[in-house]
């Protein structure tokens, strides 16, 4: 068993080298390929993997873990169709019993055999991404190409990253010292020191609906190989991407001569949700938690001593100031909120634009061009019904598209629902467009999650920075662009927004978008403001999740031969 | 002043680089030297120091911070004399507007100043280390040797280390970064990235009555360097000490260009303290805490949205399984137990011997010969009375010697108190010893600070290791001392140990004691259990007080020249 881990450890750690570099340096760097190609996967891989999703429709998701009374589960898909997978339901307080019992043996496994372990998980995972991308698909709503990329590669990515870091804050402290200190003329005195690295204990990852690899992996894989068990907790509208991920962990965990229970799946529904439950657990000593506001400043408060990683929500702005070519920057723009129906944590939601509009390199334009100008993007857009499919998706929630069909106001586009060329029962929303005063700033400081974009009339660039940071200050908020020909102006605006947590975007253009966040170098979420509380991935986001745990040891010196 | 701040990070490089290898390592390390000796010091340096000292009692010190309303303070040697310094009163909320306003430069200030500007004041402070032994005496109780030594170049060590963490952890994520992603054949997309040190705000550093420039100066440090200014809250019995270093701080900074409002002193009294009020304060973004357990708990709770590290109580064990020499192991446990009058959060309150005895190199030893041992080898500690004076020295507080003075039981050693040569009236206990069974669990499972030992009869060193262990996943511990013999007996105790959070101390003899904690190697709390969640110095210790946030820009691709 010892020299499988080995094996898997030296299988990957060519891919591990080259993550620890990146992270290092976090220039471009990507471990698993983003293009959904049959050269890369394997030419019968889509059809595989969409033949292996269809075979869970309406069955029971097998896992193997202890705890098992029973089934639960009432997923459907976004795009109209019932899901119906059964999981296993879990009774906590024998899984939770059973998890204990498995960590012995992974706690006293080596670094490289967690670690080994950890990423020929991925390997497999990846192996797997078009029924990933399928499993997402019909979860979240996110069109085929999105949920390839960002469900698979980009999402094991980003789990990879935080096997790097955590990895490399294993073995930042030494595993052994000698400690010789002089006491005397010829009087020393020696100590051996052994530094154990103790995990926590229990880990518990609570996923999003949107997002349910993406969000998921950082945490659940910086957990596992610091030697911590996880329950992995889906949110009962995306548990398939979740349960497949779960059953591959077991599978390898089982093959290295592990217990399957070091990774476990507890399903709810919304009905009959458990989440509370498990956070208030003593049992559970590191809690990852991506989801709502609400919920996630209770966890912050009700996890007892656990340690607690959290992406909340915020309200994300773009201020445009001054740009070269309007139509290059409204194009972009239009894509960043079209893209999967604005359910993003990084999609815009308020765009400031100084009243008086802005300079370009044509000339003036006035904030009835400039707005005008976004709502052409996204008009176009859409304009294609295949187009608009692949980019909107579905909308993963009734209670989101409720939400933004209720708003009203002065519409610059109207986002009643669009036809779905493949699936005729598709839940979707176009994107809805309102113009709002500065004034109206009890409107627009609320985060409205999904396809709903306010443009705001300011005083001044000045204004639209004070507006931005402040309410980023308040409510959180997790991306901002800027637009601005003038140095000085991006300088102040990045300045007010860095101080306010905020990672800003300046003058993007063409294929790259405020709401992309690239593993290895994109740090997600900052964790200083109301958004949440970690970044995807630092140094933070995994120290918390083991001790290190010292032992010395008296060293008597030799005797002293008298001369 | 640009010039300066450099100046002083070269004038203190060396240092620096030798305490980051030094955490790299964790062998032996130590930048100041430990020795009051004048060869060292100067030959003057203790008589000035002394000076300097009693020019204090009674008059008002002067801090340069805004904010401040009249004066207060009323500490009173445990030695017996009245120090009655005054020190500013602060009104909090003009303090607290005063270091908000004076964040901006500092935060904006590069890292080598930061860190150049904490060197300096490390060095000033050192420089003074005897008047801050005197100080530290007189508000402690400790003996003058560990007053200099803990109080002086051991916490200078302590607190060099989280400087050397907290450098070491801002230069982790580089400071820029080119994002090139190939996007199609010969498409590129390129983003310059910039990753800035955003700190958290304003810190606040708790200081205890015990220790308090050692158990302050890694968070004052630690918050400090990572751009952030610091409230220093000493405890209302050991101001002096504190408002000595907070001088230092303020005069290096306004000497380096800095406002003086980065670091002040929030000083109360027992009867009207202002602690919880600060921990309130949604302004304070970081808090460090060392003290006792209950009001740790509050802090922990309490504190909002603050990043939080405590150091609380614990209950520490000795567990004596075997030993070569019966009293090179009794005679070590002597001073361990003597040092301070057991008024260290690392000194063993039980000491677990099974009833059956155990063997030594020499025999048999009944567990009443064990126990009679360590009372003999207390007897001889204190037997002399300037050896005693200085050992023990006084007992800072009131209720800790009432603590004591209390407890009744099978005494196998008296404690009341004992004459002072120097100081008549000053407060000192010897060391009270008390015999317990294992079945009084709920006596000995509870903290009792101060100089009171359990000796407790087991069933076997696996029981003591049972009671030891449990006791410290309940109550907590910071140190645990094993004697063994029989290594597969020490295994089974630093397993049990460490999974319990607690570092553990082999067969200490001759001069090394279990309730030493050595900088930039002995990890100072694990943090795995309810005795703190922080370790004194690590990673995880400073990575929570600043965030890293990036703003990413496009950079537009050479135009194509057609061939």
């Amino acid at each position: 068993m010892a020299n499988m881990s080995t094996t898997l450890f030296t299988k990957h750690e060519q891919k591990l080298n080259d993550a620890l570099e990146a992270i290092q340096n976090r220039g471009f760097y990507s471990a698993y390929p983003e293009i959904p190609s049959g050269k890369i996967y394997g030419e019968t891989a889509k059809a595989t993997g969409q033949e292996t999703f269809e075979n869970y429709l309406g069955s029971t998701f097998e896992l193997n873990q202890s705890g098992t009374e029973g089934t639960i589960g009432n997923e459907i898909s976004p795009y109209g169709m019932a899901i119906q997978t059964q999981y296993p339901k879990a009774n906590i307080d024998v899984l939770l019993k059973s998890m204990a019992g498995a960590c012995s043996a992974w706690r006293n496994a080596t670094i490289e055999t967690r670690v080994g372990c950890a990423m020929e998980i991925m390997h497999r995972l990846n192996k797997r991404s078009f029924e990933m991308a399928f499993a997402v698909m019909h979860t979240t709503g996110q069109g085929f190409m999105m949920s390839f990329q960002a469900g698979g590669p980009h999402a094991q990515d980003r789990g990879l990253e935080a096997i790097a870091y955590a990895y490399k804050a294993m073995n930042d402290c030494p595993t052994e010292a000698t400690w010789r200190k002089q006491v005397g003329r010829d009087d020393f005195v020696t100590l051996n020191k052994i530094f154990k690295i103790v995990p926590k204990g229990i880990a518990l990852v609570i996923g999003c609906s949107t997002f349910p690899t993406w969000n998921t992996y950082p945490g659940l894989f910086a957990s596992l190989v610091t030697g911590n068990a996880v329950v992995v907790k889906p949110h009962p509208g995306a548990i398939l991407p979740l349960a497949i991920t779960v059953s591959i962990c077991q599978e390898v965990l089982v093959e290295s001569g592990f217990d399957a229970n070091l990774v476990t799946l507890v399903s709810d529904t919304a009905e009959d949700p458990v989440t509370a439950t498990l956070v208030e657990r003593p049992e559970i000593t590191i809690i990852d938690y991506t989801g709502g506001t609400e919920f996630g400043n209770w966890v912050e408060a009700n996890a007892g001593n656990a340690v607690v990683y959290t992406e909340k929500a915020g309200v994300n702005s773009v201020i445009i100031d001054s740009v070269e070519q309007l139509r290059a920057v409204t194009s972009n723009l239009a894509f960043s909120l079209c893209l999967y129906s604005g359910q993003m944590c990084t999609t815009p939601q308020n765009i400031f634009i100084p009243k008086n509009g802005i300079e370009t390199s044509d000339g003036h334009a006035s904030f009835d061009d400039v707005a005008g100008a976004i709502v052409k993007g996204v008009d176009w857009m859409l304009s294609d019904q295949g187009r608009a499919n692949e980019v909107l998706g579905a909308i993963q929630n009734q209670t989101t598209a409720d939400r933004i069909d209720s708003v009203e106001g002065e519409l610059l586009r109207d986002g009643c629902s669009i036809e779905h060329a493949m699936f005729g029962s598709a839940r979707t929303r176009s994107i809805k467009i309102v113009k709002l005063e500065a004034s109206q700033r009890d409107i627009f400081e609320q985060e409205m999650f999904g396809p709903l974009v306010y443009i705001i009339a300011t005083d001044s660039t000045q204004h639209s920075i004070e507006l931005a940071s402040s309410i980023a200050i308040e409510q959180g908020a997790i991306s901002c662009g800027v637009y601005s020909t003038n140095e000085e102006v991006l300088e102040t605006a990045v300045e007010a927004m860095a101080l306010a947590g905020v990672p800003v975007s300046c003058n993007l253009v063409g294929n790259i978008w405020v709401n992309q966040s690239a593993a290895f170098s994109d740090f997600h979420v900052s964790g200083a403001n109301p958004s949440g509380n970690a970044t995807l991935t630092d140094s933070a986001f995994v120290v918390g999740r083991f001790s290190v745990v010292q032992c010395r040891t008296f060293v008597p010196e030799p005797q002293k031969v008298e001369a």
